[in-house]
């Protein structure tokens, strides 16, 4: 994996940049659709295409309990099992075990725990979280951490991310290659000093790319912000950074003038699934008797499929009626915004004109709420 | 509408036709995919396409009481509101009325029922069926029969047939064009005299198309063969024979060389969802975990999306893991399969081999079961 940075936006921290992977290019800044357990939920690739998606997000702990890493591997890696031929990435497994799993026992060693599926026991150390990513065949891979809950006092985000970097060395040993990717990640919850701290060490150790995670947890919006703009300025300017999970769309545009490069996040899927729909003009619920005989489409200046061919009435019917299509064209149109505003940001980013173009977009939205006031699991789509 | 014969084989009673409607020409011997309520369940109208699918059935009953015809018919019709631009047949909504709604009362009239949604009540008369197909703007519209229980005795198979002929004879002076065409239903049990009598006289009403209703339901293979091959013996050689709800591979072939043209059917569509696959040696279980590490694709001879790209053993982590992927590729594939059954039907009766290839194709499939026997409603899916 390459890494180029293109651009520097002259009036924010905003990155135009090129992550070249064994599965081709990258635009950054981009959003990654997370596809939990080898698929994006109600996609199929031939939609992903159509998008013009670079690379999706899919999460080890699934993947490793169902079907498991090593029938992936046999059967050719995660690329050709799920039939899709861009970049993946992979996070370490530590964020489900800590949030998904039974009886789970942290360690020096790794994190002991049950599977939430059928109770068998696992253990995932910093070697085995490499191990399995590599079994997977992704394009870049995550460093095992721990994201310890956000109302952790100091001491505990102290010790926990000091044990995340030596976690950060460990998976470094086990895996020393730029090919694929490796990512470190930076802990220390929202004090700044365990941050900067978390962010020199494991740029000390080295990594290919760096993410930001335990944000987009409920710290609120401000917080993550400042946290974000203290830490990138601490990181490399020529290998990307990720913030883990996050988030809206106020949440990108905002991180994107921060100097982050990728994101992921369930917002778009998860709440198309729940009838939430994205629009230049903020979020739509298609559920509401108030669309029942609305011709419109869900947003007039979208261009996506749904949009092209389909009625804010048909879909309230598809809701309403349960029907699977219902889910997926409403999926269809919130990946097609969130890529798109990608798509636009980068275009700013290019034309000079970032700032302007971030403020018009944010006074569309209006108030749209932050990642971090959801209070729902954004880390995997499930 | 118009239909045109185009041959008849020497062989067989199997018939090779066009049936030209407002929204295109349908090839015959054609399958109707079921999209009970606006939509083929997981499909979009791309998917459909991509399989050169003519016509669909969907729902009266349904589609009255969720979304209303109305609010359709203010939308511009079904076929806008679905986004579907070929040809639809929808059912009259009796047999739905008698199978899913509560406190149904059956007179002269009509039948009095509460919706099976809301317990709201309604009352369906052969006027009111019309009404409301035509509000729907489809293609075909059927006419209000009643559809006895197969294990009914004579004099109750007797009277509802007589009942079904004067609803008949009501629905074609409430639309008595061809365009939209309206097809009138013969009843009559398994008894061959009321058969002969519903044909007779269903034809001497005069309908665009002419379906043969409540067969496939519990009377066996046996009987059901022999009542479609001495019902369409009676039946005018230039008007469409559509057997309703049925069936299985080997029934479609079967019914083709008596003489029938249309079938609609859930079994492709819910065995999908079911994960029971068509393959052209037979039915296979996805769920099976002996197909956990197989990268063959469901049927190596099917040109299907879901055969050119996924493994067996892919279908089968979907399936497992609650994918609504899983669901919609097998969608795909089955209803390829159905379709594409029916293609080389055509084919082989422009080739003059319909007998042959019927032998040879029923021999591969082994003992397929009829929907006869399968015990389940295969007339709307839901």
């Amino acid at each position: 994996m390459h890494y180029t940075l293109l651009t520097t936006d002259s009036a924010t921290g905003a990155r135009r940049g090129t992550i070249q992977t064994a599965h081709g290019p990258v635009e950054t800044p981009v959003f990654m659709p997370v596809g939990t357990q080898a698929t994006v939920k109600t996609l199929d690739p031939r939609d992903l295409h159509a998008e013009d998606c670079r690379i999706l997000l899919a999460n080890t702990y699934h993947l490793y309990l169902r079907p498991g890493h090593e029938i992936i591997r046999d059967l050719g890696g995660l690329h050709r099992f799920m039939g899709w031929d861009r970049a993946i990435l992979t996070d370490s497994g530590g964020y489900q075990v800590m949030s998904l799993a039974a009886l789970r026992r942290l360690t020096e060693e790794g994190v002991a725990f049950q599977s939430h599926l059928d109770g068998s026991r696992h253990t995932l150390t910093p070697e085995r979280a490499v191990e399995i990513q590599l079994a997977l065949g992704v394009d870049i891979l995550m460093a095992l951490d721990e994201c310890p809950p956000h109302a952790a006092d100091y001491a505990y985000h102290a010790a926990s991310m000091e044990r995340t970097l030596r976690w950060a060395a460990r998976c470094r040993v086990a895996h020393s290659s730029d090919e694929p990717a490796l990512f470190g990640i930076v802990q220390g919850g929202t004090f700044p000093d365990l941050r900067a701290r978390s962010a020199e060490e494991t740029r000390r150790i080295g990594f290919t790319g760096y993410a930001l995670g335990g944000l987009g947890i409920g710290e609120g919006a401000a917080a993550m912000y400042a946290i974000v703009e203290d830490t990138t300025a601490l990181l490399p300017d020529d290998a990307p950074r990720y913030l883990m999970g996050v988030g809206t769309p106020q949440d990108l545009l905002e991180c994107i003038a921060r100097g982050v490069d990728m994101f992921d996040c369930v917002l778009p899927t998860r709440n198309a699934r729940n009838g939430t729909l994205f629009t230049a003009a903020g979020r739509l619920n298609i559920k509401g008797a108030v669309h029942a005989r609305d011709e419109r489409p869900v947003d007039p200046g979208c261009a996506c499929y749904t949009c092209r061919h389909f009625s804010r009435a048909y879909l309230r019917h598809l809701y309403v009626a349960d029907e699977i299509l219902g889910l997926r064209l409403n999926t269809i149109h919130n990946l097609h915004y969130y890529l798109d505003l990608m798509r636009q940001a980068r275009q700013a980013i290019e034309a000079g004109c970032f700032a302007a173009w971030k403020d018009t977009t944010l006074a569309r939205l209006r108030a749209e709420p932050s990642t971090s006031q959801d209070g729902q699991e954004t880390h995997n789509d499930v």
